[in-house]
Order: structure tokens, then C-alpha cells, then sequence
């Protein structure tokens, strides 16, 4: 059977089953990174271009490194040192890029939709590597991966989201696919925070943090962009800390088997302490681990593998 | 027949039959490109050094998935982020990489002459991609090859550039290789943006656009550079656009088969609106797709290929 | 036998009998970089990540060149253009990195002690590519390697080092390396460019450089930092030429077959002339060819080559 889509764009354009087949079969992928030589020649011959539009140090990364790890080719584009400076609009960039013939383009850009377009008129695959407060759909993935492994399932697993949900594309991207998986969402953020038409997610939401830890299986602490702070939406650091940063107190408030996830990179001391992120609890360098898996499964399926149900 | 040289540096440089030979070799790289497999193992063990003193997207990345579909090594040095940055001269830059054995140090500089200099004081292949106002080769070729696709042979073509032929390398290596190839060239500038010595060319020149077109078969638009508009060279970007932008009406007045060309990346609205950029008579993407079988071409012959005549 | 170490971090650290391996090895190496085809599959299948928070041209483009060479595949990451930026600290982007399961990590800090740190933390290969004024110890194997190769011993080589020995973390490298082999280092600097401690190095220390240059058997000119001119360490660039500079007459009271090094990038006319940099008796294109030697070497050794004894 062969993946029916050529793109991932958004969390909320696939199946249940679908996403279940992507979780199964990135097992096998994140064991070729165990091995002595971690490369198979799967994608030999294949052009991956990373078109980042925004600074990214473990997502490009990441991408790189599962499509090396398949055998294709990457080529890194950025916004700096490009002459996307040059004023040239970012689809006649794509159209030129796919005029060069890649097999992919993984492509981050600071606006929503932007990769849905190029799904839609490039032949090429397009991944989706964050695009504005929209979708971030690999993240997503390795986030539930990442509990699937911890917890053997997702149905009727508890998860918390903390913090800027309204800016984040992670939180867009979880809620659709914890969702998806039976999994029961609560978001955990002051109102200033939350965005329009929340109470349509199907999701809880709660203002507080403190009375959502002792239930939670999973926390799942946002990176707060610190320009929010001392802005309109929030009045400060320590404030910010006081009422929705994980710590200590907190890890302590957590049931037995609770875990602790956040996207990175943390800000040490604003949303999470040391104490909470450095914690036998914390998930968030498996999320990284995991993360070269789900893309090296997400490139192999969007570039025509097979799909490999037992 | 091997090739009989290890560099390019200008269109001036080459005989008529090599060009020809260019071309003709350039078919058979380009459908490489459409395998299912874009690799083939010629230039194994090779390294290629992309030495780029300006920003560059479609140049860098058509260099690199070229050298890359050949199976060499590449690797980019871009002038930020780089010791070039202190201090270091463009020449002692170029002998330290020399020091590291490259095959072929690919280099677009912003001043003219760079790329001659170190072909002639460097052991390893060097093809210039681009340098100050002087030559762009692979750019021309690849123009030619599109040409050619289209219509069969170069001989007798009309070809209009039309733009700021003064500053721009590529309207000068374009002439030379039209000339060479029995095309006839009309420049089409405004007097201020014409260089210094365009009456011993060989070509014609207008001040005036609209009388080209009804004769022309290729009009080649050239990137306007914004920050020569609303200076002392023209008086800005609406006249600019109404005197020699290429727009619908007169898309309307060129001839049946003829075709439109831009280099990239395009300043929709200004030298080209988007009735033209995108009209069935359009070969700009395909000048991007030649670029990376004209790049293969050359990366192959300057490093010692044999020249494939039927 | 197995090298002993996954690292390498400073100098300090080897004992002779690891140095002499290691300059042995390397001649076989280099060997490689002149074949036809300059690659050998030792490394297939290992990733090497490059982390370079500093600016660097040769160095980064000396482990990228030696890593391909041995068939590893490579990342590159600075510190422009990447998350680090927002904040993370260094140790975290160092797990996230380590999470996605390199083989070594290479690393350049403008701070000394992070690689250290580094290689105590991660189970991977870390390679320091420069700490701050600590060590940058593959510089001093490719300087030891260079005077190896032309005088076939160090023992009792007379190696003067001249510049801004405090701020250096070649000097201190090469101090620690060459003493080891038994050569004999002098220091040669102004007062207010020496490290406090320099008295217990086990070196001379000259404040005047002409009395040194007869007897040096290699002449090492630092880089000078022109920010350090003009400050409080110095009266000027004219002023530091006059007393430090390597120029024609110095060059001329040079023994017979005596040699210039500097470690790049120069700074024409301030610490040397032109004369100096492009005499016979300059080894500085030597030093960065056997760079990609010694870096392939310590690749190797590092990531679990056996030692090749003869």
C-alpha cells in the first residue's frame, strides 16, 4: 500500500489511522540511528532542499539529518544570504526551486499557508516545518510519539498544554492530533493568551496551571517569546513564572508517572526551572531523539514509500 | 577529445564550436535530472567549493545540485559568517582554499576580474558565476541552450535585451555568445544605462522598446536593480515600467512563436508585470532548469571530461 | 590498538608518544587528499555536526573537507542564523544536538572550557576547534606536522612565536605541543601582550624580536587582533610593524633554511609583509593543506580508528 499524499502540510488533514500507521512505522526509522553506520540508501538519488524562512537550529537539523540518514542529497536555503532579500515573492522563489527538480521541499515560513500553496502547485512533496501561528505538523508527531512510546497508547491519555497558546503553532498542532488519537486535552493559559474560537477545539481550558497538574499525564510547557512579556499580553518574566512556569513545587504536585515535554529551546527560568526541566520526568530530549524518526518516516512516506502495516 | 580548458571565466573567451559543444552536451545532463535516480557517479571523489562573495539563491543552489547529481563533494562559503569578514584578502582566501585540494572553486565576486586572476594562479577548475559588471557565462549559456531548445538553432534569431545593459553582466555575456552564434542583438535602454563602447558591440541599440518587439523572437527582460531607479540613472519606478517594463499590451504585439526570458529574480511590477511573467510565451522557469544541466555540463568538461561529439 | 580517546580538547591533554602517533598517521592521510579520487569509505555512515559560534573560513572548511574525505556526512551549524540565538544556552543546544546521535561534534566557543564540558557531558566524539584564549589543539598538530615534515624532528628546534601571545590560544597550544616534543620555544611579545603565569610555560620570553631571529629555526607570526591596536595593549598598528612585524630585513637574518608560519588569516602589512608571506621560506599554504590531513587523522582516531604503528 502506498502513502496517499505526497505533502504534509497540517496535523488536521490526516486520519486517525493515518497518524497511528506514521507512529508504528517511525519505530524502525529511529532504530537505524542506533546502528553503527546510520544510513540506509532508501532516498539515494533524491533531492531534499530546506527552504527556512525563519532562524531554526534542531528542526533544520533534524531534516538534515533524517534525509542524510536516508541517502538523499539536502541542500539549506535561508531567508539570509539568499536573494529572497532581493524582493522576489516567495512562490516565484519556490517555482524556481522546483524548477531544479527536488524530489522535496521542507519549508518554515513566519506567515500561515504559504506551504499549503506550495503543496498545491509544486509537484514536488512539500513538508511543512512551521509556517506562522498555523501548523507545526512534525512537531506534532514526535510530541505524540514520543507519549505513544512512554505511554503505549494516546487514548484517554491526560495532556496539559501551558503558555502562549495563541502564538503557537505546536499547541494548533497537538490539539488536532491528540484529539485525533482519544487523548484529552487541556490548555492552560492566561486569556490574553488563547485564541479566538478556543471553545470550539474540543479542548478544556483553564486559567490556572495548579489545579490541572495532579491529573495531567503529560505536561507539555510552551516556549515563551519573550517580546510577549512586558507587552501588551502579560505583565512580566516573574509573573509569568509565578503563575504558569514549572517548577519544582509543581513537578512535585505531578501523578507518579507524569511527564514533562516542551518543544524547545526552553528559556531556563521563565516557563520551566532547571529543577523541572533537568527532572527524571523530562521527555524533551526523547522529543529530539524522536524527532529525526518521525522525519526520516515522514520523508519516506511522502516520497512515494510503502506503507508497512503488520 | 578532452576538453581544453580547466576553467570558465568568460562567453569571450570560447569558440563558436565550443559553445556549440556546450549545448549540444547539455541535453543529455538535463535528463538526468528527470530519472527517477538524479545521480550519476562521474565526479565521485571530487570536491566542489561554492566561494560566493554575494548573496546568490538560484545560482548557489543550481551549482550545488549539479556538482551534487554528478556525486561530488560541495561545500559553500558565503562571505558573512567567514574569516573573509577579517581582514583577509579575496587572494589569500583563494590560496587557502587552493591549500585544501578542491577540484573546482566555483566564485561570484562583486568586482570584475577576480575569477580570471585566480584561474590563472590557482591549479584546480574555476567557473565564475558572476563577477561585477563583467561576465555571468553559465548564465548566457544557459540562455542559449533555452533558446535553442525552443527554436532549433541560434542562427539568425532576433534577440531584444531589454534593461540596464551598463550593470549587468549578463546582458555582456549574453552578447558575446549570441554574436558568436549568428544571433542578432538589440539592446534596449534608456542612454544612461547604456555602458560606455556598446557602438563596437556589434549590436543594435534602442532607446525605444515598443519598435522592437513586433521583430523579436526573444525578449530577454533584465532585473532592474531598485537602488539605481530615483537616482541619477532613472527617474523612477513608474516610468521605469511604462517606458520599458514588458506588460500585456505588449506581450499582444510580439510575434507568434516569440518568447520572453529574465534572468531572476523578477521585480514583478517594475521591469515585468505578471501578464507577461507568467504567459504561455514565458521560458523563465526553463532557464532555471537549464541552469542546473548547463552547470553539469561544465563542472563535467572542466574537470576533465571527454567532449561527446556525434 | 584503540586511540584511548573520543576527544580531543587541548594539548595539555596528550602525552609525547600520542603526539608522535598522531603526526605519523597523518602523513598517510594526507596522501589522500592528492588522488584522483580523494575519498575513502572509513567514516560511511557517521555524522559529523559542526557548531561553530565563532566565524571561521578554514578551520570549519578544513573538518568539512577532512570528514567528506572520509565518506562521514556533515552538518554545519553557526551561531547566526540558528536558535541559539533566542536564548538557549549552550549546554542545552549541546544535548539537543547530541540527541539526534552524531558521532563527534566540532566545536569552536568564544569562551574557553565549553568543549571540555562538552566532551564530560556527551557520549559522542567533541573535537575543539577553539576555546577561547584556552587551546585550539588541532592547530598546533597541523603546526607541529609542517616544521615535522621539513626538518624530520622537533627535538631541538628553536621555534619562535611572535605577536599576541596572551589572546592566543595558538600560542598556547603550540607552547604546550612543542615542548612535549622537545622543541625550544621564545615568546615574543610586548609586556602588556604576555599571559600572566608566562614564566612558568617552561619558554623564553623576549620583549624584542630582532635578537631572536638569527638563531629560530621557525618564525611563527601571530594574527593581531586590530582591536587590540589603539587600545591599552598597544600604541598602533605603524608602531606594532616597526617592533613586531615580519618584514624584508628581518626575513634576511633568518638562518639558512629557517621557516615562516602564521595560522591565518593574515593581516598583510600589520604583523607581516608581503616580502614575509610570499617568500621561499613560507610554510603557510603547507600549514593549511596538512590541516585536512591532521583533522582526518584525529576524525579517525577519534571516532575509534586503530592506531596504525609501524
Amino acid at each position: 500500500m502506498t502513502w496517499p499524499y505526497k505533502d504534509l502540510i497540517a496535523i488536521h488533514d490526516l486520519k486517525r489511522e493515518e497518524i497511528a500507521t506514521i507512529l508504528d512505522m517511525a519505530s524502525s526509522f529511529k532504530e537505524i540511528s542506533k546502528r553503527d553506520i546510520k544510513k540506509v540508501p532508501t532516498l539515494r538519488g533524491k533531492t531534499v532542499v530546506l527552504l527556512f524562512y525563519e532562524p531554526s537550529t534542531r528542526t533544520r537539523l533534524s531534516f538534515e539529518l533524517a534525509a542524510k540518514r536516508l541517502s538523499a542529497d539536502t541542500t539549506a536555503l535561508s531567508a539570509s544570504g539568499s536573494s529572497f532579500t532581493k524582493g522576489e515573492t516567495i512562490m516565484d522563489a519556490a517555482y524556481n526551486v522546483m524548477a531544479m527538480a527536488p524530489d522535496c521541499i521542507v519549508v518554515r515560513y513566519p506567515y500561515a499557508g504559504i506551504p499549503r500553496k506550495m503543496a498545491q502547485l509544486l509537484p514536488c512533496s512539500v513538508i511543512n516545518a512551521g509556517d506562522g501561528y498555523h501548523e507545526h505538523p512534525t512537531q506534532a508527531l514526535l510530541d505524540m510519539f514520543t507519549m505513544k512510546e512512554r505511554f503505549g497508547t494516546l487514548d484517554g491519555l491526560r495532556v496539559a498544554i501551558v503558555g502562549d497558546i495563541m502564538h503557537s503553532r505546536v499547541a494548533r498542532s497537538n490539539v488536532y492530533g491528540l484529539r485525533k488519537m482519544g487523548a484529552r486535552v487541556v490548555l492552560v493559559a492566561p486569556k490574553t493568551l488563547l485564541p479566538p474560537g478556543v471553545d470550539t477545539w474540543g479542548v478544556d481550558v483553564s486559567a490556572e496551571l495548579d489545579p490541572v497538574i495532579p491529573d495531567a499525564d503529560v505536561i507539555m510547557m510552551l516556549r515563551v517569546q519573550k517580546e510577549r512579556l512586558n507587552r501588551q499580553f502579560f505583565s512580566g518574566d516573574r509573573e509569568y513564572s509565578f503563575f504558569y512556569g514549572l517548577n519544582r513545587a509543581r513537578v512535585e504536585k505531578m501523578k507518579t508517572d507524569a511527564v514533562i515535554m516542551h518543544p524547545g529551546p526552553m528559556n531556563r527560568g521563565v516557563e520551566i526551572t532547571c529543577d523541572a526541566a533537568d527532572s527524571a520526568r523530562s521527555m524533551i530530549l526523547d522529543q529530539v531523539e524522536n524527532g529525526v524518526a518521525i522525519r526520516m518516516t515522514l520523508l519516506y512516506l511522502s516520497l512515494g514509500g510503502s506503507v508497512n502495516v503488520d
